[in-house]
């Protein structure tokens, strides 16, 4: 691990604090792929879930450790010995294993939840942090609500986890209730308190209740943190974490006067911010800073006036650092194979064999509807269609008929998991609706729809519609992206991913979530 | 106007700054609805348009001064005359006029944009000041790009402008570049060169290019500044303004701490943030402070836990005090108009007579397809229809039929403006391109289609579809908002609705936006 004092790690928790926001449920192989992009977009450590929390959470971290290459693997435990096996088991196989442990120093949790007594938390964290050095070299221990905390117990707590051989403290705002000056002090203070903490790495971990997170983060390596918590998109708990791309694009535009850097390939953010959009169904505001469609564009004349004259007039930073290329055509339907595997290649993603043949399938198709199709649409295209590598319920056709005077009729047929073709047919409140009620009836699955969101993937009348939608059955969830040229098409297809992910679910029988993913 | 020193004053310019964003283009009916919603919400200051940008933003800033009471209302002026007197005619009639007005400071922008020298911008800063206390008593400067300006400069350029009469300077960091510590200092040495500048209100307007813009403004108001100019839902320019939702519930939430006040009334945040995003149709992420759909849900079990335990273990404000009831049913298809009119009453949505006889019909329809009608359902009906004084192209009727195997085909009937049905068909790439191609053909406008949303307005299968669209035809463009249970039905209203602008704007023979407007 890079320990110079001018380099800020990047915790990137975007699949465990991230995952935990309400409605997002990645499966193995979407974590899988978000964390290889993690890699590539450089983040020093991933903290790629909660392993004792669910069967799924397990194989996810067991995944990752075992496949994605660079960054530190982290799993989460709380002081449990059960919690810390698992996380131990889940991440061995990683080059550079980490065990991230925590437990509460508020008395507001101390008393409230936990329902416990101080000198019992300081006995669990010091066993904790012990038991988890048994199994790795590098250990990070978070006191829980640090910032409501009474600081000098939380000093003896942090104390004696590095006396346990702790390698990271992390300090969250748990509730994102700090200010920043607030927040320096403290951890100045903490510093005092506690000597030994100039000789591991201090980290901040902080949530955007008050739309402070980022300030707060950096008010935090003001003081002398030299790890940040952070998620793509500022995902999380509640309002989420500090944006991952708003620190890193700080610290780097004001370089010169913040005399700090990172590792960051700052080129694969806007990639990375549209993957994890894609994959959770959360979307990013026009406005938000960094990775909103609108961050880079300038509408009044007098800020293209002065952009077109000179560009720092109204810019400080360029759109190309953050990997907004412009979105320029770049096949039709004339282009073969070969113009395909190399436009993919442009954008960083290798195809072969089986998998090349069905993205040109699905390339033809929708260049027979649509004049051109973009770097972005390509994207969307293979974010939908490639890592699909099991058998799930998928489309062979549909029919519609909708209008004001009649009640929309929709009839779908479907393959099944098993390649049998079943049909369905429903009369529903809508057109959507229709056909997920067809779906439901083709599929003999009566799953419930949470959630549904259309967005264009890019502009223009014949642009690619890209649906996500959220099912529920029991007590389970699950989500389903769909591209299409289509809208009803998108739909169906993002309907029967998320159907299939939760009937392989049943299928395995897999009991309902551990429902204790807790967030620092 | 409040100038005890514990009070901060919240200038809300989501009608000027924010509705500069791309994308957004509200006709002034739009403007007024939501500038009387920031009356209800309390704000000090609204800056209602740039009177010269445009006559329709002249009209707007006008028929808010006039029909807008509490707020103070602005409008905005570069230096030249021309500016002052068009600002001070559209502001007249306000109970509390105010004229804003603002030149760059910055080097960069004097020397590449306005190609001038600094002797000329301290001379125009002065006369313009001078000029508008021609006019209203309540005059605002800014010394546009002031962070990156040379402070002794600006310095002078501010003391000129209180000499004049300015009551308010106001600080922008317009390119969203500073950073809290610095911005701080940065007003902390304005006020030892500037001794006046405690005599006026100190403003702070910052942008949130790196994610800081509520950061440097609070960082601005513990250096003195006790005006906050904001925008709802942090839209504006690139990456927007300080969201004045989370400045407000900052300065609230914290306040035992901070010691300072504003007159905002809480309870009407959350319906002010949602009617912004549904007339601008620029969507509120879900982890969005404050106003996020999840800003408040907790997911993890032992966040819920917690929080059943004790609320204050994992929640620093309560939901209901930013106005986020719980999304009760409020009425079934067997509601009368009686139950109607008292269920909007409890909105704070007064209906009569054929207004309410329209929300009726509407409500009648939707409540037929859907079990139960929420308040949020309401709320969006109410947006959908009952601004629509105007005569404009309405929906008769549509048929689609779409599917795998065959080109989708649409009809639709129409009623024009003048009140002629007319029909149309057409062939299109999907289904809602074919409903819009069928309406571009029947009303003989060939518009394009340049943004497309659609949202559910609530969870569920029978959940509303709210569509976003925005349209372009030649200069123009024009946004458009639809609700139905049909997505299809709800993207043929959005697209109606657009269009309706856009011809009313072509008939008009309105010149194109004199495309000046800046963002201080």
């Amino acid at each position: 691990m890079d320990t110079e004092s001018d380099r800020v790690l990047i915790f990137d928790t975007t699949l465990r604090d991230g995952e935990q926001s309400p409605g997002i449920s990645l499966n193995a192989s979407e974590k899988l792929e978000i964390a290889q992009q993690l890699a590539r977009l450089g983040v020093d450590v991933i903290e790629a879930g909660f392993p004792i929390a669910s069967p799924g959470d397990f194989e996810a971290v067991q995944g990752i450790s075992r496949q994605v290459q660079g960054p530190v693997i982290a799993g989460l435990a709380r002081t449990q010995f059960a919690d810390i096996d698992a996380a131990a088991q889940a991440v061995r196989d990683a080059e550079r294993p980490r065990i991230h442990t925590f437990i509460s120093t508020s008395d507001i949790h101390i008393v409230h939840q936990l329902q416990t007594t101080r000198e019992d938390v300081l006995g669990q964290a010091r066993a904790a942090v012990a038991h988890a050095r048994e199994f790795v070299e590098d250990v990070e221990f978070s006191p829980m609500d640090a910032t409501r905390s009474e600081i000098e117990f939380t000093a003896e707590v942090v104390s004696a986890a590095i006396e346990e051989g702790a390698t990271t403290i992390n300090i969250p705002d748990t509730v994102g209730y700090a200010m920043p000056h607030e927040y320096a002090a403290w951890l100045e203070r903490l510093y005092e308190l506690v000597p030994a903490l100039h000789n591991v790495v201090l980290s901040v971990h902080c949530h955007d209740d008050l739309g402070l997170a980022v300030a707060n983060s950096f008010a935090g390596v003001r003081a002398g943190a030299r790890q940040v918590e952070c998620a793509i998109n500022g995902i999380g708990e509640r309002a989420g974490n500090a944006s991952l791309e708003e620190i890193v694009m700080l610290l780097h535009t004001r370089a010169a006067d913040i005399g700090l850097r990172t590792a960051i390939n700052t080129r694969e953010i806007a990639r990375t911010s549209r993957l994890v959009s894609r994959l959770t169904g959360y979307v990013v505001q026009p406005n938000k800073a960094i990775v909103g469609r609108n961050a880079f564009a300038h509408e009044s004349g007098i800020h293209q006036d002065g952009v077109l004259k000179e560009r720092t007039t109204y810019e400080i930073m360029e759109a190309t650092s953050v990997g907004l290329a412009a979105n320029s055509l770049v096949l039709g339907k004339h282009s073969g194979r070969h113009a395909l595997r190399q436009a993919l290649e442009n954008l960083g993603i290798e195809v072969q064999g089986q998998a090349l043949n069905t993205a040109f399938k699905r390339f033809k198709e929708i260049a027979d509807r649509k004049k051109t199709v973009s770097a972005m649409d390509l994207e969307a295209l293979v974010t939908d269609e490639l890592r699909e590598d099991i058998a799930g319920f998928t489309l062979e056709g549909y029919e519609l008929e909708a209008g004001t005077d009649r009640e929309p009729r929709a009839a779908v047929t479907l393959r099944t998991p098993a390649g049998e073709i079943v049909r369905g047919e429903f009369h529903g409140d809508g057109s959507v609706d229709s056909v997920f009620g067809a779906i439901n009836s083709a599929s003999g699955i009566q799953a419930t729809l949470r959630e549904f969101r259309i967005d264009a993937v890019t502009e223009g009348q014949d642009a690619l519609g890209e649906v996500s939608v959220v099912l529920v059955l029991g007590s389970r969830s699950a989500s389903g992206q769909g591209v299409a040229t289509d809208v009803i098409e998108a739909a169906a297809r993002a309907y029967l991913r998320a159907l299939t992910t939760l009937a392989r679910s049943e299928d395995a029988a897999a009991p309902a979530d551990v429902d204790l993913a807790p967030a620092p």
